[in-house]
């Protein structure tokens, strides 16, 4: 099959059509499932600034940008420029490049806790490697995170990321729930769950295992326990406590980094030892780093006579992510993340007037750049809070739906959206309005949910 | 700092310069440890076709190909005319892409073992990614792997990778040796060791383990073993082994893929199951994949019931790894590989000359586009033949030294070369020539090793 076939063939098939060829070679025709959706995903043709273009040339406004990846939008002309001067020198090398020098530099400039970092592929690598980290530095085997939390694909770290009702156990103790049938018994006996932002259950449970605990990972702001911010005195509780049980607290900023411009961690007096980074420091192209004190990031350093930790990759640091990533985070300095934070502010007051407007019960939660919305008249406060149980599932999957067939825009499947910097108050305008003609036309599912 | 900065700094500032910051900022002052060189590493300019050049302006020929990743060398036209192409579409979004799907059918068309497939981001991925579908397919914990085996950095497939005589054990039972510092005792229980082309040994501690085992790991030449060709009787006996006690044969093809049109586990009677792909394939982008029997990759289905394996990635199939990766695959075709093979095969015949002229005793392992040279007058058979005590590593670097500073050429650390299509006779010679003077300095050096 010669390129002009394929892209002929590009233009001529519908999605329905490209999908069936994908189910023939692709478990569930979809290489991620949260691109997933029934009876087939849309195919995309091309996205430039805040608008994706499907291939029967339909445009959408794109909140999802990439899972919160893109915090310019698509294709943004500094970052595409910037990636094809480097591409024509090369992609990857089996030397060093001062990219990935001159971009450590940028990051650990940024954020006080980054004495040292590393760059890896993507943020279940940079979790992984964070933890790992951990691991080497302290010697102990065991991890405690909060039931709910995504931290990526790593099954350490995904463990009770979709615990619910029939296997959550009590809030006391809250059981560890395999993601991945076949998890090995003793990777759950090695994580510890605790409920976020409640100081005294997740104080109790880290008590029981206080000498075994590495990392107690912390996501500032985590999107599938429901998007709410950690609680100052909850973040600084864990803290106190990894002091005194010699344990390290890990940040997983992997989608949180966008919310300051030293990441959502500037919002706390306290600091991480270490945090894991991905999404947007990558300028579009595949990238994670962790980074944190540098007498714990010492574990990695060859030139130590015993190399705790021994580390590489073969696409780490590769110059494309790195000149991506620099071009798109110099363009995000303190002006711009105002500017970003006050529009999606903006948006959600408009949202929340259109909430009253339409009479609906749905609330939001959320910060900075990124909200969510729930499907019920309180903001939720935990992860069994924000649990969507099969019959709201449903219909977010039908108000996703509406919004994407009807109304041109896309959010990301758990009714979140994530802000770029090329939006304006116009596209702050048609998303309240969408939402509004959404909240009217499902008002009654919505209250029959509410009982 | 702006961009013109950057770029001025760049042609102005030392290799030496450059590492001193990197120091303060990444541990060890590199972000792999493979590319780290004493007193400093070297920063790379750009490189074009099998030529890279410094930022000295000094351009050496590069048999490293960033650790084999790279078939058609640096910067193919043809790779980065379709990149650009779809660089300016946009990187990534929330939606499937036909790329994906295009893809994905050119790699089941070309190996019968592939009848599904899901991209990820990296080798480490794609490793990590095919165990845990073998452990959600079977139930079981555990798995077993080829000592001395490099399979990424997920804890479970390192474990041990960098065995020695002081920790390796009996070989009639290898210990499971971490690889980082505080791995947990659990993660090194649930991974058998066993020796590599050894069917005796490997049969009776699988044997000991039979019910438990979810997957046996093979690369078919494993280059950190010493990269020797899997013995087609070992390959069958694991084979035979897995059918009778319900276990999954598991390829690891990330590096091996290159050496026939379906990859090595084309040159065995027998399938794998599974397999992980990663390197060649993203054509110099990041990228990771593994494949296999429909009814196994299955538990991947988002459509299923009952999903036993929840997977997604932000990066995942993106765009732009997917097309550097098909336009690169199309080009490495029956033709290309034969021709490439062949030239490889001179390239190790001339090398044998000039072992035999030189007098000195050193072997030669590999197949297809890949060799390594061993300091040793035969070549060794087992990764604890292969194991290089610490004279042996320092003689090695000083040759890398040798050939890097004086001869101009590229090698992998362990005097590996991967060759490239883009690469002709005039290098071969080049190569062999180099090797030839190398082998004549350090004759008595490498005459003193052997006794």
């Amino acid at each position: 099959m010669d390129t002009d076939h394929i892209n002929s063939l590009s233009h001529k098939r519908t999605s329905e059509e490209i999908y069936n060829q994908a189910c023939k070679i692709i478990p569930g025709g979809v290489s991620r499932n949260t691109i997933f959706h029934h009876p087939y995903p849309h195919y995309i043709s091309h996205a430039n600034g805040c608008y994706a273009t499907d291939i029967n040339n339909i445009q959408r406004l794109d909140f999802g940008n990439n899972m919160a990846a893109l915090i310019h939008g698509h294709a943004h002309p500094d970052i595409v420029d910037a990636v094809i001067k480097q591409i024509r020198k090369g992609t990857a090398y089996t030397m060093a490049t001062e990219a990935e020098v001159l971009y450590a530099q940028l990051l650990c400039d940024r954020t006080p806790s980054f004495e040292k970092i590393r760059f890896v592929n993507s943020g279940t690598e940079a979790v992984m490697a964070m933890i790992k980290t951990a691991r080497a530095y302290t010697g102990r085997p065991k991890i405690a995170k909060a039931e709910g939390a995504y931290h990526g694909t790593y099954d350490f770290a995904e463990v009770s990321q979709t615990a619910n009702p029939a296997n959550w156990g009590d809030i006391n103790q809250p059981n560890s729930v395999p993601v991945a049938n076949g998890t090995p018994q003793s990777v759950l006996n090695d994580v510890i769950i605790f409920p976020y932002n409640d100081i005294e259950h997740t104080l109790a449970i880290l008590d029981q295992n206080a000498s075994e605990i590495a990392c107690v990972i912390i996501d500032p702001v985590p999107h599938r326990v429901g998007l709410m911010e950690g609680k100052t005195n909850f973040i600084e509780a864990i803290y106190e406590w990894t002091r005194k049980n010699g344990a390290l607290l890990a940040f997983d900023e992997v989608v949180t980094y966008r919310v300051n411009y030293g990441g959502a961690q500037q919002n706390y007096s306290v600091k991480p030892d270490l945090t894991a980074l991905g999404k947007i420091i990558g300028g579009g192209f595949p990238v994670g780093a962790f980074a944190g004190r540098s007498d714990i990031m010492k574990v990695l350093d060859p030139r130590e006579s015993k190399l705790l930790f021994p580390h590489s990759g073969t696409f780490s640091a590769n110059p494309v992510s790195m000149t991506a990533g620099h071009t798109t985070m110099k363009m995000y300095n303190k002006d711009a993340i105002l500017k970003l934070n006050t529009l999606t502010q903006k948006a959600t007051d408009q949202i929340r007037e259109a909430i009253k407007i339409a009479d609906v019960p749905v609330s939001i939660t959320g910060t900075g750049s990124m909200f969510r919305l729930h499907l019920k008249p309180s903001a939720p406060t935990s992860y069994r809070e924000a649990y969507q149980n099969c019959e709201t599932k449903t219909l977010i999957n039908e108000m996703l739906d509406y919004l994407f067939l009807d109304e041109k825009i896309m959010m990301i499947n758990t009714l979140t959206c994530m802000f770029s910097t090329v939006m304006t108050q116009k596209e702050i305008d048609m998303l309240s309005q969408a939402l509004l003609n959404m909240f009217k036309r499902f008002k009654t599912q919505l209250h029959s949910l509410d009982k």
